[in-house]
């Protein structure tokens, strides 16, 4: 097999043979190559009779494929990534492209665009969404990085990628350097806060309201024919109605409640911090996961802590409306942090991120796929520069529809002492943002008075010191 | 002047410059020297007729010092620390001790460490806090590093400390590495959360109480008499009744609402999600300033967003009290979270940190000194190993007359749109804390159902992976 294949594939875990299965079913002919072995042969096997190779080592794998080459890399983040790189390099030549697909972090692509520079070898670092099944038959790509790349690489990976109701694939172009890995990365702040809002809904129905997961499952799947429709929230319909085979109960009540994380959430939070962009309630579904996991001190603390006293039961029905609507005023504002995380970025890297466009590719195949997205490019079509997602016409609207029960089931969930962190953070976020003054002039104030950090005043221009004992 | 300076200071901004005053008081020959002659004219005159010297250079400074020389440098974090040390490190003995007291990454000190590995020279990276007044009249020091140091800069340090009402020195080794400019960083951490959460009671007295700056000011002096006694509060208590010369009006109403932040509280946050510690409060805190700095875009949300309708007025004195409880149980839960931040670095650095005596250090000299150090250094004294502050016997005593005045001005400010984002998320850290199930079990659902990352069960051990919808 010599300059036959359509694109090579490094790294043949589940995501990297599910891709490279979903561009041969679309008519490419692909290789494949992995360090293991045991990979490279259930690779073979599951590429029999396929117009696929399964190649013994990188360089095989690079001879067999068309010019300019097309690599995509689906190795873990990292350190792995460097080490394919170096291998890559030798065997490649100018106009070469090489694509990271993994979680990477997008400072990471960053410098690896450097470090290929004057090579003419083209580096995209692409984000990939949608798990194992996304990957199969569709995931929503977001390629950034060398812009001469992307004609080359266009028709393949939009081929794969899944499509939105409107027909567009799954995948544009998001700008240069890591912008593309940095779009996964708010991409994934989100899902972080999408979860954990959805879980806080879930957990008042149960603690609140007395719920089964039998009667909330069909709660879920009603939300997902409205305008919280999305995939977390379908899954969480079909989570909730799952039953264990062994002891006939609803499975989610076996699992236990320590929630693990691989990273990117709290990339974005970090990021947020760093660029000085407020996105609370991204942070707090990191730090839900956090004090999920130290179940041990919970359930020691549970004994020792003392929460409200009784309270009188919350009428059901009218309940769970005000949760819907708290849901749907929660996920806005986390979008809206993320819209202006993507933002910040944009203005410290001058990447042009097309926000509009984003939105449009995140519509289908990725994790956090939903209805409100279409809404989301329709908001940044019609104005590109939109200062905040909650200022749009047709977001404030709904805000303006929500806020009460948001406000509603804070209040409930706080004297009920059910632990509601995104929804709080979430409506604080709102009442912060809609806020023409805020007590940070006492803060400044404080800052001036032990620090002589100065302040500005409202009445005239120039930094102030006082000296406030006197 | 050879050899009979007992310390030399690197950097003769007003920190140095009021550190070396301060030495000079405690009977110590100081010399300094600047790379700025303006700053080096300064210092010769504030130090006419005391035991200074000014050095022109730096080889003068260091052939000025007594062997093992004790040189303190006081220049702003990063860069200017490395040409310092590259500067300083031809001209230093084995045995003598480079100390930097500025606002540095600990992670940065751990690398200056290990640069200075096998010349001898002793590193010591040392937390300096309580602002220009405190390095002049008694700070708090947090200092780490070689342990070799401790012994040769112990006497000059303790010396210009403060002392708490003991009279303990409010300086004690903190630990190898970086231990020392850990421990300050969270310091910082702790004080934004301190300083948002009194900015936040002093909203609601304004906003839902309609009280004003001069009502206010008592309020917080009668606080600071009680177990909220804190440089802080009373310095709160000051600002308030602080009126404008020329307009008459109370100075904090003049001044413009956009908080500014060096960025210690951001490394703070940082490093808790870094280190998966929760600490919600304390990035909620970092949070506040950068949605107070959006000023332009809060006020044109101003018109957009839509708040509660008017609701009745909330009675003064009962509420009052009660935003007096949840300052204080926020406080406490802030307070807890910058704890469990340091006792994940220990496990992660192992370091052996000191809880108690850095309880004890900050009880006097810095910015976050406050009664309520002495409760913590008495509960991890009593309990070195404690779980977390919130188990404290005291500490849940106090939680427990608290808990419900802190929901109740939590589910007042959600109703009335006032914006509390750190004491929301103090609420949410307790009640998370104190819940032996959190919705996480849902969570990890998901998180199994879209990406095959498997869950534990309550029944049994293992991780099991389930195809969801079949």
């Amino acid at each position: 097999m010599s300059q036959t294949a359509d694109i090579g594939i490094v790294g043949l875990g589940v995501m990297g043979e599910n891709l490279a299965l979903n561009l041969e079913s679309h008519g490419f002919a692909v290789a494949g190559f992995d360090l293991e072995a045991t990979r490279r042969d259930s690779f073979s096997q599951r590429t029999a009779g396929k117009r696929a190779f399964t190649a013994r080592s990188l360089a095989e794998l690079v001879g067999c494929l068309k010019l300019p080459r097309r690599l995509l890399v689906m190795v873990p983040a990292g350190a792995a990534v460097d080490a394919v790189l170096a291998d890559l390099r030798p065997l490649l030549y100018a106009g070469d492209v090489v694509m990271d697909g993994g979680n990477t972090r997008f400072g990471d692509t960053q410098r690896r665009i450097l470090d290929l520079q004057g090579t003419g070898i083209l580096y995209v670092g692409t984000g990939v969404s949608g798990g194992e099944e996304g990957a199969l038959h569709g995931p929503a790509l977001m390629p950034g990085g060398d812009p001469q790349a992307w004609p080359l690489v266009q028709p393949v990976l939009q081929a794969i990628a899944a499509r939105a109701e409107d027909g567009a694939p799954c995948c544009e172009w998001m700008g240069p350097g890591g912008a593309g890995h940095f779009v996964k990365t708010v991409h994934n702040g989100i899902e972080y806060a999408d979860m954990q809002t959805i879980c806080e809904a879930f957990w008042l129905m149960q603690e609140l309201l007395g719920m089964t997961p039998g009667e909330m499952s069909p709660v879920f799947a009603q939300w997902n024919e409205g305008p919280l429709s999305s995939y977390l929230v379908g899954i969480t319909a079909d989570i909730l109605a799952h039953t264990d085979r062994e002891s006939g109960k609803p499975l989610v009540d076996l699992i236990l409640d320590t929630a693990e994380q691989k990273g990117t959430g709290k990339w974005a939070s970090q990021i947020a911090l760093e660029l000085g962009i407020t996105a609370p309630t991204i942070a707090d579904a990191v730090f839900a996961r956090t004090v999920s996991a130290v179940k041990d001190e919970r359930v020691a603390a549970a004994d020792i802590l003392r929460g409200p006293g009784k309270l009188a039961a919350v009428e059901r029905e009218a309940f769970v409306a005000k949760i819907h609507n708290a849901l749907l005023a929660a996920k806005i504002c986390a979008y809206a942090q993320g819209f202006q995380l993507l933002a910040g970025a944009d203005r410290e890297y001058q990447w042009h991120l097309p926000f509009a466009t984003i939105a449009a590719v995140w519509r289908a195949g990725c994790i956090i796929r939903a209805r409100l997205l279409e809404d989301i490019r329709r908001a940044y079509a019609h104005a590109p520069d939109l200062q905040n997602l909650l200022v749009d016409a047709h977001f404030a609207g709904v805000m303006a529809q929500c806020q009460q029960d948001l406000r509603e089931v804070v209040a409930t969930a706080a004297l009920h002492g059910v632990a509601v962190p995104a929804f709080m953070s979430a409506l604080a976020y709102y009442d912060a943002y809609r806020a023409p003054r805020l007590p940070a002039n006492l803060l400044q104030a404080q800052r001036d008075y032990f620090g002589a950090h100065t302040y500005q005043r409202v009445d005239r221009p120039g930094k102030f010191h006082t000296r406030w004992t006197e």
